[in-house]
């Protein structure tokens, strides 16, 4: 009772000093940029090696056994009580990598808080190895594509992807080289074959936790997403000279498009649905608009709820423009389906938050992250950290300190109450 | 009455020659161009060396005197039947220069129909001098204001246009030293003090006459401008995180404004309104967007309704922004005045094209065009020749050879009509 009473208290000194610390190591990792001044960090580039450096020795301080697997993966293993890593392993996650002028805290805070769970155990060995995995590439930025870092630890990096190039024309294989890494090496980047389970714990990079006065989110799901560019074709012509009537106003078409995409999504619970960016050509004030080029993002932890939102919305972009004898080409880019976190896992983080002493609520993730694709192979589960201000993706975002405690305070109770005689019979 | 017969018959094999010959030129002129494979050639380019040359070969073949002045306008002038250049004259013209990648006929149409109104006098003298001004600027591409060469005509060149740049870097004044001229001539560029009357024949620009199936039309009024820039101002936030009624999505509040623009002009005569340029910022298809540039620009014949119009839009804008919890700011980039253009002359014009055997409307321009600088010293009167397709600012764009022999027709009747006595009148 007395114990239960202590974890209640969020905020004992010694717990402020520990998470303190995480903040300041991933405020550490931020000063490391390929753009001076800001923190720009994509897959492989230059300053990744002092990120690696770095959160090697807080590994290997904390007894861990380093490697950088050969997509670039910084992975740190703790033993078993058994004294070795063959034995069952709990994967604990997230990446290092970050977008242009990035915050500090998307990626790196799951890498330190992993890490952080290790040292906090003081030595101390559990029934299971824990293997914490600092994804090198989850942005998509360098290659235009996401996740490099953990389809490779599925085994899903293959030729295509390594064939793939950057903007200065340097292909994944060449960069992998370029970093000191041997692309041969991919296949043992694979996980290991005992472990059981995926954590990750991640900036909710949303409002909703902090509307709701709650520092910590259980992520139930993670939504799927229909990407598409949809293209409106009318007639360029001059701004002047062309009475209204006869017009055939691409972006006019677009336009009344759009409010049907924000009107649609407003009226469905849970789907979101964006514009996010929309290319006027030729582009002059004092021309119609001939062409425009638009994206659309949709998103729910449905998929049967988001496919019917695509078709709708693409239908109504067929209507406003039939309406001005404009026409709509359809692009799709990428359709991924909701994946949704492990039932039990989840339960079980939800109530390590709840012994720690801390109130959380169940939410789907808009944004993609690591653990949709570690899913495909393992249990896997996610605990938001709340985002002041729903800030991210820009160099203002922020944790509050109480609330990295908050997920400290749960990871280690997580850690204690895994009960992986359950794991290993679900795995097999 | 057997000759005004003749004249009803506008496709005699002569006349379809002479236009043949209009038409031609116009196409010798579009291969002058900065950009092989284009028509591009703005204010003092290269090409336009190789055009003054042409025209002035065909002007002085005419018997015309042949200059360029100080702002790069070629100027010829077709002596009275006193045998001098000092009397009354009729200034005949239109502009040289393009847009990117224009078509063939925009500018140097009136420019060539001025030129073989003069031939077709075959030495005749008239009671008027003729002064063809074929003008250097006035699409405003090189340094993002148009009018420069009608403005030197009326004495408008400041010193604040000579400072102006190019995207080069490179002033008005070093511009046309370069081209080899002497920006300290300026003020003899003005127009002769025994100017009487400006007329321009121009294509239309727009689909009118077209499907009205007429050739011709007569310019009664050049519509007042207000160009505009919004800027639409939100907050960024991820696409998939941040639940619709959480945001402040610039582009649906901009969408929406714009469907108003489109919604409101229709509901006006006469009106037309265009959003042409929108530029979403950060423009990531999985962001939404925080800040949305947009143009606007309102044309109409009566300025007061313009001026209603433009603060009409402007409280739509505000209003479905503080629907949205987004800011509009706007910023004002010209506001120009209708410009009627000069009744008699304009009856005398219709009534030539009469007399011709054509029928014609009066109509508004939509576009602006030298005669509305011009008009601000002289009487000046506007032709529309029929833009099939309502096609301009065009490779494709294209006239009718015997829409071209209409007009030719039509300026030889006003020759005839003019009664310079008249004008001499209303000049005092």
């Amino acid at each position: 009772m007395f114990e239960f009473h202590i974890r209640k208290e969020p905020m004992t000194v010694d717990h402020s000093r520990r998470s303190d610390r995480i903040v300041a190591r991933c405020r550490a990792l931020a000063a490391c940029t390929e753009t001076p001044g800001e923190t720009t960090r994509t897959f492989l580039s230059p300053p990744m090696h002092a990120v690696h450096e770095m959160v090697r020795g807080w590994m290997e301080a904390a007894a861990m056994r380093v490697w950088v697997d050969a997509v670039g993966n910084l992975r740190g293993v703790y033993a078993a009580a058994s004294g070795d890593e063959a034995g069952p392993r709990l994967l604990v996650g997230s990446h290092l990598d970050t977008v242009p002028n990035a915050g500090a805290f998307d990626g790196p805070l799951g890498v330190l808080l992993g890490v952080a769970m290790v040292e906090e155990l003081q030595g101390e060995r559990l029934p299971f190895a824990i293997e914490v995995v600092a994804f090198s590439e989850e942005e998509g930025v360098r290659f235009g594509r996401p996740f490099l870092g953990s389809l490779a630890l599925v085994g899903e990096v293959d030729d295509a992807w390594l064939a793939r190039r950057d903007a200065r024309g340097v292909s994944v294989e060449e960069a992998i080289r370029e970093f000191g890494l041997d692309p041969a090496g991919l296949p043992e980047a694979v996980l290991d074959e005992n472990a059981f389970a995926y954590v990750e714990v991640h900036i909710e990079q949303g409002p909703v936790l902090e509307r709701e006065a709650l520092g910590l989110g259980v992520v139930s799901s993670i939504a799927g997403q229909s990407r598409l560019e949809l293209t409106f074709l009318g007639q360029a012509n001059h701004a002047g000279t062309t009475p209204m009537l006869l017009r055939h106003d691409a972006m006019a078409a677009a336009a009344a498009w759009i409010v049907a995409v924000e009107q649609y999504a407003r009226g469905q619970s849970g789907l979101v649905a964006t514009v996010g960016r929309v290319e006027t050509r030729p582009g002059a004030g004092n021309v119609i608009a001939g062409e425009v080029v638009t994206t659309l993002d949709v998103r729910h932890a449905e998929d049967e709820v988001r496919e019917r939102a695509e078709k709708e919305l693409l239908a109504a972009a067929e209507a406003e423009a039939h309406r001005r004898g404009v026409r709509v080409a359809k692009h799709v880019i990428a359709q991924q389906a909701a994946m949704p976190m492990d039932g039990a896992l989840t339960e079980l983080l939800g109530s390590a938050a709840e012994r720690a002493g801390y109130r959380t609520r169940a939410m789907v993730s808009g944004a993609g992250h690591d653990a949709m694709i570690v899913g495909r192979r393992l249990p896997a589960a996610m605990l938001f950290v709340r985002s002041p201000g729903g800030l991210s993706h820009h160099p203002e975002e922020r944790v509050l300190v109480e609330d990295v405690e908050a997920a400290l305070a749960t990871g280690m109770e997580l850690l204690r109450g895994l009960d992986v005689g359950l794991w290993d019979e679900r795995a097999r």
